[in-house]
C-alpha cells in the first residue's frame, strides 16, 4: 500500500508532463497554419476520435451521378494535427468525380465496391489511368489534376484518404464555371471558347 | 503550325523544369531519412501508382484469427515521399490484432465489413474504446498503443491508413516475447512474472 | 604562435563537425523526396550559389506572347534543400501565362517592369484578381489555379519565387490538350465539348 | 550624431520586421498542433529561456527506485516551438525506468553519473541493449519501447533530451495496469494471464 | 434547372469541406510557432494577397547608404503559413547592408537594378563572394552571415526572398553595438578591443 | 506448435513491412537534404546507437581555455534522421566559447559541472544572459548569436543538445578572422577598424 502511494505520485507527476499526443480541434477557435487550437483534454471523449458520417451512401441523383462526402478536420475534429483525413465517394452507374486537385495533400484511393476508372495528369503532362476493382489502391500525388469515374454499369464506392487533415478540394469546372471568374479572363487564360464558357457558367451557376 | 512549334518549344522548356511531383521508390537504392531514391521518371508507369496486394482476404487460421497485410512503401513504391500508406486487416470471428503501435505515423481506420472494437491508450493512461461498424472511422494518434478486435461473430475487414509511407509496426507481444529480450530484463522493466514471460516466449519464439 | 596552433587545432576539429549548412545538388545522383544528393563540399564554388540564366528576356513571339524561364533546382543546383526557387516571366503586350498551378509550392510574384493582371481561384471558388505595377507583390497559395497576363500595352517582367526548390508546374491547357488524355475522358471529367477538345488538341499537340 | 539618428531609424524599422525567432509559450492560451501561442515579446525575460527544475535529485524511495522529472514545454515555456526538451532521470541502486515510449519524439540519453543499462526494441523485434557510463550517449528512435536501469550498485543520473518540446510518455505498465483498460480486453490483446493482470492492476491502481 | 440545384448542393457541401488553402494572418491574434491565427475567410479580399509597400525606393541618406524594407508576415498578412516572404534592398552608390543573418530562413537574392557584390561565410569558414548584375540570383543558406554592397558607382536595387514568412534578421553590428551586451562580455566573447567596442557602441547607441 | 508456425509466419510477413524506424547513417554514401543514406539494417548493432566520444574531458590549454567536442551525425551515425545531436563543452577557469550560432538547429544547454555564464542576442537586439549552475538548462533559439563562459574560478562542463543531427556551427571570430574574407570587405560590412581586423587575422590565421 505504501508502494502504491509512491508509485501513484510518480504517475501523477509524469502525467503532468504529457501534453499533446493528440489535439482534438476546438472548431470554435481560430484556425492556424498548423490546425485548430486543441479542445481541453478533460472534455475529450472517444467520440472525438471516431466518425460516423461516412456510413451511409450519399444521394447520387445529380448531374454527375456521384457524390463526395468529406471527413476532414471540419467534420471530424479528432484528425486535427495528425496529417490524415478521408472522404467517401459514391458513384452511380454513370458517375464521375470531375477533374479536380487537392492543393494541400496527396490522396490514396481505396476502392471498396464496384469498378472505378481513375487517373491523374503529371507536371510533365503524362496521363496515368487505371481501372481499379474492389480492394485496389491508387495514389494521386499532391496538387495534380485527377478524376474518378464508374467503370462498368454498377454503383461503386471508394474511400480516398489524404495526407493532411485539411486537404482542400479544387474542382476544375467549379473553379472556372461556378465562380466569379469573368468570361473574357477565362477565355484569355484557357483558350476555351467564350460561348462555351458562358454556356457552362449558366449550367453551373457562375457569374461574370 | 508556326504557333504550334513555338508553343511546343515553350512546353518542352517548361517540362524540363518539372522535377518531383512524384518520386516512385527505387527499392534497390539505399533508403534515406526522407525515403528511397526516385526511380527514373522515364520508367514510371501507372502500375507504380496502383497496388493490387490488398484485394484478397488473408488467411486468418492462426493464433490471433487475424492478419495484417501491409501496403507500405516497401510493397507499394509509388507511395514514396507522399506521406501516406495503407494496410488491410482481416479478422475472423475471434480475431484480434494484438496491442501495437506505429512509431512513425498516426493511423485512420476505415471499417469496410463487420463490426470491430478498437481502442488506444493515451499518454495520460486513458483508454478510448469504441465498437465500429461498416463505414465508420477511428483515428489512433502517432506512437500510442492500440488494438482492433472482431465484435460479434462475423468476419470483419478494415483498411487502416497511415500518415507516412513507412509507419513502422511494433507489436507489444512480439517486442517482448518473440525477440531476444532477456527474461530477467523483461521482468525488471515490466513487473511481469518471469514464469509467465518464459511461457509466452516459448509460444512466440523468443529467446533469452 | 603557440596559441595559434592550439586555436587552429580547435578550428579544425570543429570544422569536421560541420555538415550540411548547404547541400548543392549533384544532379547526376538520384533525386530523393527531400532533394538531390549533395555535391562534395570540396568541389563547391560560389558559382553553385549564383545563377545567371534569368538575366536575358526570353523570346515571346509565340502563341501566348509570353515565356516562363525556370530557376528551379534542375537549373540552379545551389537551391537544393533550401526550400526556395524562382523563375522569370516575360510578357509581351498581349502576353498571358495560362491558368496553371504549382503542386509543390506557394508562389510570391514580384513585378519588376510594366503592369500585370494576376489572379487565383480558391478552393471555395472565389477568384482573387488584381492588377499589379512595378514593385508590387502578390502571393498564390500552394496548388491553386492562377494566371498572369499583361495589363496595358507595354511589355512586362516579373519574378515569381516559390517555397520549394522543385515547385512543379501544371499548365491546365497542356494537361488537357497537350497530353495523351483521351477526348472522351476529358469530356466526361470536364463537361467540355468533344469538338472543342479535339480542336485544342490539334493546336497544342495532344493525342487521344 | 546626425548619422546615429539615421541609423537608429533604420534599426527601428528593421526591428519591426523581427517576429518569432522565439515563441515563449503562453501556457494559459490554447495549445495548437505546433505548440502554444507566444507570450508577448515585451514580457519575455531571460528566465523564460532558463530552467532550474532539474537541479535537485528527485526522491527515489518508491517502487521503481527511480524518478523522471520532465522539462517539457509545460514546465519550461521557452522550449515552445523549438523542437527540443529534456528530463532528469534519478536512479537508485535498484532503479529502473520501466519499459516506455515517447510517441512524439526521439530521445538522446546523456549519462552524467554512475552506470546505466539501457535498451530499446525495434519494429523488427531486435533488442539493442548497452551499459553506459558517465559521459556516454545512447539514442532511442521515436515511438519505440525502451528502458533504463541502474547497472552496478551506485546511484545513477542521466539527462534524456527529446526532439520535441512535447515528446509524450507512455509507460507500458501504466497504460495497461494503471488505466481503465478492462482486464478481459487486456488479456485478449496481450495474451497475458487475467489473474496476473488483476494483480498488477491492484498494485498500480487500474480499474476495469 | 433541376440539375443545377443538385449540383449546387454538391458544390455547397463540398465547399464546407474546404479549410485553409490559405490562412491570412489575424495580426491581432497571438502568434504561434506555425504563424498567426487565420483571419475569417469571409473578410478576406484580394488586398490580403497583394502588397504595395515595396514599390517606392527607400531613403538611403544614412550611415550605410542603404535601406532594407521588409515584406514579412507582420507587413503582408497573406504570407502567413505559406513559407515565403520578401524585402526590398535599396543601395546608394556607397551602399552596404552590413553583415547579418536570418535565423529562420534561407534567402534568394534577385538583383533588379545596378550591380551588387554579395557574399556569405559557411560553417567551414569559406567565403563565397560574387558581383551580381541585374537579373542575376544568389542564394544564402539559412542562418549564415552574409552581406550585400553596391558594386560600381550607381544605385542598386534587389529583392531578397525568404523561405519563411518570418525569417528574422540579426545584424551583427546591431547585435553587438546597438544592444545592451556589456563591453567586457563582448570583448571576452569576440576578442575585439574594448576601446573599439565602446566607440562603436557610442555610434550605434548600445549600452553596457 | 501448429499455432506457433502460423504466428511466426504472421510475424515474418509483418516484419517485412517494417522500414525505417531508424536510419543509421552510411557516412560513405552521399549526404542529402534529409541526411545520409541508411546503412543496411542487417549490419546495424547497438554500437551504432551509442557514442563514447564525449566521455573524456578535452584539452583546454588553448587560447580560449575551452573546447567543443561534437557528437553530430558525422561522429555518431545513429543520430541520422532523428533530429537530435549533442556536444560536450569543457571550460577551464578562464574558458569561453566565443560568440557563435548554429544555422541549422536550436540548442538546449545542460550544465553538469561548475558555473557557466551564457547568453544570446535576439533579432530585436536584446541580450539574454544568465549564470547557470550544475543541473540548470538554457535554450538558445535557432540561428542566433550566443556564447558560454566559465563563471567563477573552477572548471565547468556542459552538454549542449541540438534539434538537428547536423546543427552546423558558425563561430563569429573564425568566420571573420580565420577565413579568406578580405580585410576591406570585413571593414566595409562590419565597421570594424582595418588595423584591428588585420591583427586578429594574424592571430587566427585568416587570409585576405
Amino acid at each position: 500500500m505504501f508502494q502504491i502511494i509512491f508509485l501513484l505520485s510518480l504517475f501523477l507527476s509524469i502525467s503532468n508532463a504529457s501534453v499533446q499526443d493528440f489535439c482534438v480541434a476546438d472548431l470554435k477557435g481560430s484556425d492556424t497554419p498548423s490546425g485548430f487550437p486543441c479542445k481541453s483534454a478533460t472534455t475529450v471523449t472517444v467520440e472525438d476520435f471516431a466518425y460516423s458520417g461516412l456510413i451511409e451512401p450519399a444521394n447520387v441523383t445529380n448531374i454527375i451521378n456521384a457524390a463526395v462526402t468529406p471527413a476532414f478536420v471540419a467534420q471530424f475534429p479528432g484528425l486535427n494535427g495528425l496529417g490524415l483525413s478521408a472522404a467517401r465517394l459514391d458513384l452511380g452507374p454513370a458517375g464521375v468525380i470531375p477533374l479536380h486537385s487537392h492543393p494541400g495533400a496527396s490522396e490514396l484511393l481505396i476502392v471498396t465496391q464496384g469498378h472505378i476508372t481513375a487517373g491523374f495528369v503529371s507536371s510533365a503532362n503524362t496521363v496515368y489511368i487505371k481501372t481499379l476493382k474492389k480492394g485496389e489502391l491508387m495514389v494521386f500525388p499532391q496538387g495534380l489534376l485527377h478524376f474518378q469515374a464508374t467503370a462498368g454499369k454498377r454503383n461503386a464506392v471508394a474511400f480516398p484518404v489524404f495526407s493532411s487533415a485539411s486537404p482542400g478540394l479544387q474542382i476544375l469546372d467549379f473553379a472556372l464555371f461556378a465562380s466569379n471568374f469573368s468570361t473574357p479572363l477565362i477565355a484569355k487564360t484557357t483558350f476555351l471558347d467564350p460561348v462555351l464558357i458562358k454556356k457552362l457558367k449558366s449550367v453551373l451557376g457562375g457569374s461574370g
